[in-house]
Order: C-alpha cells, then structure tokens, then sequence
C-alpha cells in the first residue's frame, strides 16, 4: 500500500505487520481475479481442465481468507490500534470477505463451464457472457487497485459501473427466458448458463462492497445503503 | 446475553456498552426473522400488502447493521479489548453483516411474492417452498438463540439442517424445471419461484455462518470451509 498512513509507527515491527497484512490482501485480489478471468474463460471456452483448475485452486483463497482474518484479530488484541490503523484492520477482514465470496462465484461459474461442456453445442453461450465478464473484471481490477493506492479518488468510477452490470444481466435473463420458450429442450442448458450470469453479477456487487469498505477505512465514512448519486454527491463533498 | 463472560469488568461502563451492543444484536435479529417469516408468509397467501411491508422494513435492518457496526468500532477504539471481548466485538460486527444480507433476502422473497401474484393463478406454488421456509426459519431461530445464550453446545444441530435445506432447493429446482418442460408457460413464473427458493437456500447458508462465527466469539476457532462431519467432530474435542 502507498499510503502515507502506514509507515508512521514508531514500532518498525508494526508498521511492517500492516504492510504484510496489506501484501496479503493483494495476493488474495490477485489470486481472485485470476480465479474470475479463469472461470470465465473455461466457461466460453468450454475448458473442462480450467474449470477444474479454478475449483482446486479455491481452497487456496478461503486458506488466504482465514489468515488474513487472523493476523489482523492479532496486530488488534496486541496492538490496540486506534484511528486508520483500526479501520483498516476492520475494512482488511470485511475485504477479504467480500474476495472470498468473490472466488466462491468463479467455483460456481467453473462448475456450470463443466456442466455445459457435457451437453452438445446445440447454441453457443460465448457471446452471452462476454460483456458482463469484462465489465465485472474492469470492477474487481479497479477495487484492488484503489486498496493498493489507498486511493478512492476514482472509486465511484467503480460502483458506477454495477449499474451496466446489473442491466446486462436482466439482457442475458430476458434473452434466455426467449430461448427456453422457444425450445423446452434449452431449458437446462439456459439455466446453467443464468447461474452462471448470476454469479457474475454478484461479483460486481462484491466490488462495490470492496469499494464501500476502502471508503470508510480512508476517510472514515460509512457509505453502504446509499444510491450511486447519493454517493457521488457524497464523494465531491470535501 | 447470559453469558458470565459479560459482566467482569472492572468498568460498568464498559459493561454496559457490550450488553447494549448484544441487545442490539438480538433486536436485529428479531427483526430479520420477522422478515423472514411475513416474507414466506406473503409468498405463499399471495399478500402483496405484507410483502411491501417487507420491503419497506429492510431499511431499519440496514440501519441496525450499520449501527452495531459503528458501536463495535468506537468500542475497540476506546477500550482496546483483548480476548472475550475482542472476539466478540469482532463476531457481532460479521453476524450482523449475514443478518442484513438473510434481511435482503428476505426483501427478494417479497419481490417474487409481488411479481407472483399479479400472474393468473395457474399453478399452486404455496406447497413448494412450505417445508424449507420452515427449516431455515428453525435455523435462524437456532442461531440467535445461540448468541442470545452465549451457547455452542448444540450448535451442529443448526449447521446440520443445511443439508436438507440444500436437498429440499435441489428437489424445488427439478420439480420447476419438469413444469417449464411441461408447458413453456410455465417459465416465467417458476423462475420467480426458483428465485425465491434459492434467497432461502441463501438464508440457510447465513444462518450457518452466523453459527461459525458463534463458535469463533466463544472458543476462538476459526471453523469456516469445514465440512458438517468436521465440524461435529471438532465441537465434541474437548
């Protein structure tokens, strides 16, 4: 993290335990969005070995996530922060939470990319996802560079975004309903591919989240609950 | 809370502020499951009034969370808690975090129960969701009662309900999926069932987090991502 926030300890101990703790947070993003940009493509590759890849792989963020929870329960019992440094260890734990749930939906996109390539191609999937997945990566991408910079000048760049996310995914849902009416033998198939759009819609949320909580471990601010103009007005006022 | 792990500081104060918080708590969670209850009530009597009522109370779980949240924080930062406390502190600020998401969802029933009763009443969907509505409401019941008591000692009876929520949304899901084959005008509002069925599928899983996070504020073990067989082996290690 570039923050100036960190580093000012006179203990060097802990200054370099919240600089390990912020380490592992980017290891875990980057983890999860390597999960994310897997799943997807396993799923419009139909890629049976990614998928099983990125379901292997997810012990590893939930691991990351416990550890993470841990150290910071620790440097708080030990250290007795107070200020940034206490919001940043909350904001860190709730982060990491948010990843996780993040790198549950990449399983979940994963296990449907299986399902699917065992059914014949009887319509291509590829070209339903591919925006929303860009879109919901651009987020998750955005969310752990701001926690990098400690820097949420542009955060609601991010949150602006779940709004084209959102209407994608009510697209992807009307498009799919159509198909299934059309031939009641696409149901199944559909429907796997709405679980996955669905999962992929909550990660977007899981970014706002992400984004919510680097607001309040920088400037103090509980910003959940509100409208995407609500906080835009709210992120202009000094 | 009853527990005698409350009520030994040297600070009435301090006292005060943790049993205020766990009151707080528990009205939370109250209410969450009031919501729970009108919203499968609404869904399956068909009563738009309840269900707006619903959506209109989720505002005040919102509010309760970010309150809880607030208090949790202040108090770490003035009173530096160490071990019970700290624990505590830290499990309530995540339990109410699954409360507020179990409250959404809660709202999202509400939805479907609306979007439902303005469709022609083609087929019943009363019974289809009737015995999972009651086993996550036994779970969440479970739950706080647990919290309330400050209790773990039956906690993989809550845990263990999960499986046959999981079983009961598994059998939901065929059962639709053989009536949209059936009749393609079916789709649409099977969907909305199926919507509703997997937000109380969700609740089941919020519950069961709430239980994790329980045995975590008592003992200090971190028991996520163990499976049902795990866990019970675990809490009868002495």
């Amino acid at each position: 993290m570039e923050s100036k926030e960190i580093g000012h300890h006179i203990s060097q101990k802990f200054n370099k335990e919240l600089e390990d703790i912020c380490n592992k947070v980017l290891t875990m993003g980057g983890l999860v969005e390597q999960q994310i940009e897997m799943a997807v493509k396993a799923f419009t590759a139909r890629d049976i070995e990614l998928a099983e890849l990125v379901i292997k792989q997810d012990n590893q963020v939930d691991a990351l996530e416990m550890e993470i929870d841990s150290e910071c329960t620790q440097i708080m019992a030990l250290r007795q922060p107070t200020a940034f440094d206490l919001r940043m260890l909350i904001a860190v734990i709730k982060i990491a939470r948010e990843m996780e749930r993040a790198g549950d939906k990449a399983e979940r996109i994963a296990e449907m990319a299986i399902k699917l390539s065992s059914t014949d191609n009887q319509f291509d999937h590829k070209y339903e996802l591919e925006h929303m997945a860009s879109l919901i990566m651009e987020m998750m991408h955005g969310a752990l560079d701001a926690f990098a910079r400690a820097n949420i000048e542009n955060i609601t760049e991010i949150t602006g975004k779940d709004v084209n996310v959102n209407r994608e995914y009510e697209n992807i849902l009307r498009r799919l309903i159509t198909r299934m009416m059309e031939d009641p033998r696409n149901i199944t198939r559909a429907l796997d591919i709405i679980w996955a759009a669905r999962a992929m819609e909550r990660i977007g949320d899981y970014a706002c989240n992400i984004s919510e909580h680097l607001i309040y471990m920088v400037n103090g601010e509980d910003v959940r609950h509100l409208t995407q103009q609500e906080l835009e007005k709210r992120m202009k006022t000094p």
